[in-house]
């Protein structure tokens, strides 16, 4: 483990629990965490369990006992010690992003396969169970041909001007750590949810915002401007025909960390709200017309996906589960050779819609999506 | 139209709007508005297009230009009025409750069915397009046999001790004008609905509160002892062996007119909700398991109950529109010969239960409720 | 009266209300309906209780005992008759959009200024007490400084390509009737509201398409191009800084008519949605923060906005008392000599931004809304 | 760790997790897992990593490397291997209800009375943060006078006739094993809620129904007579003046664990529901009357009870972190002294009110609660 921040906290609750309520070839062993300051490091070890820690991510890279490192830092440090990880044939689970952007994870992408070393990166909305349930209903052609998607991931914990940039906690507001804005964190969520449920995005417009234009940075004490992107939206059009809305910002009063993504398709359409996520909307045109509704439906129900494995009908599970289901798919991956996404490669596509947005905020513009 | 008070606007507005929506062969003519105070009775007559007035009821009754008349008059005068209009062969549209208790109801229920005039009670919420189609599930068999009914009618005007009672728009917090409190007032349109969808109701055991004891008398000018029922609730059990909850109150803060009803079924559950009228949520647990939830129905579709008549999908009506199909059916009726319910013989049954309730509160026992 | 569609029973049974509900000097008198057929408009008038018809608009508006000429016919035919009655010296109310684009509007708005006639536009939303109330908190200054908005218009009727265009109830779908489809259809709505609550949009990003190519035309029986847009999406920034999103289809399955729209400000945001028309959702950050939330407001008080001419607390209003209160903001106006908007001159700027909406979807660029 | 059923696992994840989370001066050793079958046992242990098993209780309480039991075994059992750990000086950690009826709860809290030991009873839905959260406005005063409060705690399991009765996973519907149906399943964990919220409660009216006569008895495999209530409602009077409604069953359609309660105060109304038992619902009459709503708080902040321990704003926690949180507010009890409830005195509370309840139902008669 590299990181002991947020991630740290929520990956290692996972790798603690897997076993508890998954049947698993494999176990997951703690043997070491590491950061840069030596007290929090060993602090965090304590309390997590980890038997060992170290201060320098390369020495942790340098030992033998260590199979796999959870990549938990800020955006800019993903690519050097991914790449290196692979050179040292370590196993790779990365934060999200992937990269600073496309050309950055490319480079990753072709370390890691390469060193042929199982990847993976922590989009772990993928995995709660109404939102696979999403993709289940989609992959048995319930809602035929897409009409539209829309997604938005709305926040508003930054509208003080007060707030400082930097640091601790507080690099995703600073430009140079976290790459972008809203775009890398927030938005990078709903890409990675969109293509692995509607396919391929062609194209797209977009246009940014900076509305608190200077903030003071926590590493030098003194008022900078600040780098990153406030608030984000999208136009998209998809390979399959279809058009999509997207929108991130943290000023939108009101909203915690609400992520929503709705999919019109000609038989039926579906909706799903992070503050929420034990729910899953579904209206389906197939019903007789006198009952037809928008279904709201709790999934908590044992032939309801990765439920088996938690508690009885009606009783809700959280947000930290989504990482514990991303361990037991990479772990299952492991044992039956077909590796869990989304993979390195995967990740790279939302990198390249990034990636075009953030263009196409500049250019005013459409801007076609890489390959 | 006797009495110009909230339920003489409601029916008016029902008078004049039904023929411009619905085909009928009858067409409704505002004769003559009646009431005590002749300065109101004008008004009202000029601002409802009413041809002429009287304030007198007897006067009224005398008249050989009327054909109907509807009593939208204080509980304690529907004996007396419909009784005397029945003798004068008037059809009569009764405001809801009936009567004051079950005796009073039955000797009107005599004198409509002796003189064979076409008779209703209004008790408007069967007519709501999503309460028509709750009663045609349960028609279909779509719930199976049913286990349980709770319905609940809550309001909060009356918490504050200083609101006196009695007079005009205040009669339903004097006993002797009103009967009963919300017993008659609120939980009569829960219990007339719930023997329109469940059928019969065997027995009772009931609880009331006056929860503020005293309060200005606005004839008197006095304080004095506050006779209603405040909040009432009660246990039943039906004739089909299904077990229900019933309550009201005057005091549930937060709540304007929240007139709920719920019933469970085998296979199917039904839920609707007066603040929200236009909707019905539906569970058919014959659904595929992983994709069941609640549906919440828009009502508003042409093959829809009475939506044919209004606008389009997804453009709602309102509470008013209630007596407007009251009024419509009560008209196709008089056409067909097959009378449009509640009659006042159904409207006597709804009593018996109030009675019951009442009678329950006080000896603290289960009561049956009288045939 | 001209049409005797959808628009002209809501516009009818907005004239035939008002009177009842509201206090007002002016009374409406149903002189005249007019359509081309004779036979339909003759049914028209006797369910409306219009006094004459006419098969000729020109006829209509040559008669002196009219006032006011009410134009509900499909939108190719606002300009020429809202100019001829300009002329011929009549108040003018006129459906939405105004024109087929920002020329014709521009022309339309010069005759009713130089004939100095009291004109408005059917934006009827504007008018539902949640909107108002909207509209209320904004102008008290509740929100703060806004910082998006987000609208959309959702339907799903026309997704069968079986569905033919052209002629009556189906001209929305034939471009030379409408103009466009869901931009004026729909947009149109959302843009009203957006103008008049968050103030003048600069500039758009918008993106169509039209999912079903070809249909047969109901004029001439034929398969024929399918000239409207099904869909549009688009990015806006409005002058006050704050960015937008909007997005209308009728190919949103499981959505009837969901008109949305969202308003974040800095202390505080609120929420509309048409398909609950009756509450607003309002959240404020300045609530204590451990019993923040978004509010649900019951839109039925008296105290809100309309609602104390209606019935009481709790009892919802619906679609076509929307149409009643622009009734009596008209007649008010005429009374107070304050014309109540939206104006032609209001409804223009909604037109010039649809202008852009549809230029910029052809030219793939960011477009300047024309002043 | 006696028993190794649903509760077992629920409650073994507490003790592993809440370490992680919560800094404290105790820390929960796995030493045993205790139950008669050895092979579930081994398996139990291996799973959830308990250092040895036991297959006689008695053994595990003749333990010195044991200072706590937590029993987890169907409810017949509660009172003798309670009554026998108390006497070896345990600590106890009990499943509910506490007893199969009051008497020989009485003799229970006895016990640990006599015995000194710190003791405490899993009615875990106190310490879902949204429950708290809705003890500590009621403590602060915020709803003032209490007029009203409903629960109900409706699950539809049991509908299907050809579910058998007794045995591994089913001894809840055998009488001799349960004691009763809902009645100390479900209305229990209601009771002890509103016990805590609300205060004591002085009588009740009941009625019970068993639905399914008759069902297979998985120990003997015969058709047998059904002991249990399947559904239970009461009206209940509160000391504090309050009238309720309590109903429980197991055979409502649609509804997998719905637990609700409300409380209606003076100035403001609480609600809650277990499907979404990370929103609380809040109404307070102080607010301006024009934006007065239901506030629906999404309970994710730390500024709200528990929650500063897990995520950030809007990221929801699950039904087992009301475990977690237990045992970390009882071995915070054991640092300062101050026991945290419900104790076994606590629990006896809501068994006076189930005997009742349960008498009631049989007597058809007002029952008062014993003290």
């Amino acid at each position: 483990m590299i990181g002991c921040g947020f991630m740290g906290r929520a990956h290692s609750n996972a790798y603690r629990k897997v076993g508890n309520f998954f049947d698993l070839e494999h176990e997951c062993v703690l043997q070491a965490a590491c950061a840069r300051n030596k007290r929090n490091v060993t602090a965090f070890a304590a309390q997590w369990g980890y038997a060992s820690v170290e201060t320098d991510w390369r020495q942790l890279l340098a030992r033998d006992d260590i199979d796999l490192v959870d990549i938990c830092v800020p955006n800019d440090l993903h690519a050097v010690i991914a790449t290196a990880a692979a050179k040292a044939g370590k196993m790779i689970l990365c934060e999200k992003p992937l990269a600073m952007n496309g050309s950055q994870g490319r480079q990753m992408v072709a370390a890691v396969e390469k060193a042929r070393v199982p990847n993976m990166v922590w989009y772990n909305y993928r995995r709660l169970p109404a939102v696979t349930l999403a993709k289940q209903l989609i992959d048995e052609g319930k809602l035929g041909r897409i009409f539209h998607y829309r997604a938005k991931f709305l926040q508003d914990w930054t509208i003080s001007p007060e707030l400082p940039q930097g640091g601790t906690g507080l690099w995703r507001l600073d430009v140079k750590a976290a790459g972008s804005g809203v775009t890398g964190d927030l938005l990078a969520h709903c890409i990675d949810t969109a293509l692995w449920l509607n396919g391929r995005i062609e194209k797209v417009s977009a246009m940014t915002e900076t509305f608190i234009k200077t903030r003071k940075h926590n590493l030098t004490g003194k008022l900078a401007k600040v780098g990153i992107d406030d608030a984000c939206a999208f136009l998209a059009r998809f390979g399959n025909g279809s058009l999509a809305t997207f929108e991130s910002t943290r000023y939108a009063r009101g909203h915690k960390a609400l992520y929503t993504f709705e999919i019109n398709g000609e038989h039926a359409s579906i909706f799903w709200d992070l503050h929420d996520l034990h729910r899953l909307q579904y209206f389906d045109h197939r019903d007789p017309s006198n009952v037809r509704g928008w279904r709201n439906i709790h999934v908590s129900d044992s032939d309801q996906p990765y439920l088996k494995h938690w508690w009885v009908p009606g009783l809700q599970i959280g947000y930290e589960h989504s990482f514990v289901h991303q361990v037991a798919d990479f772990l299952k991956g492991l044992e039956t050779g077909q590796p869990a996404g989304p993979t390195f490669r995967d990740a790279l596509e939302t990198q390249f819609v990034c990636d075009a947005v953030l263009k196409s905020a500049k250019t005013q513009k459409w801007e076609k999506v890489a390959k």
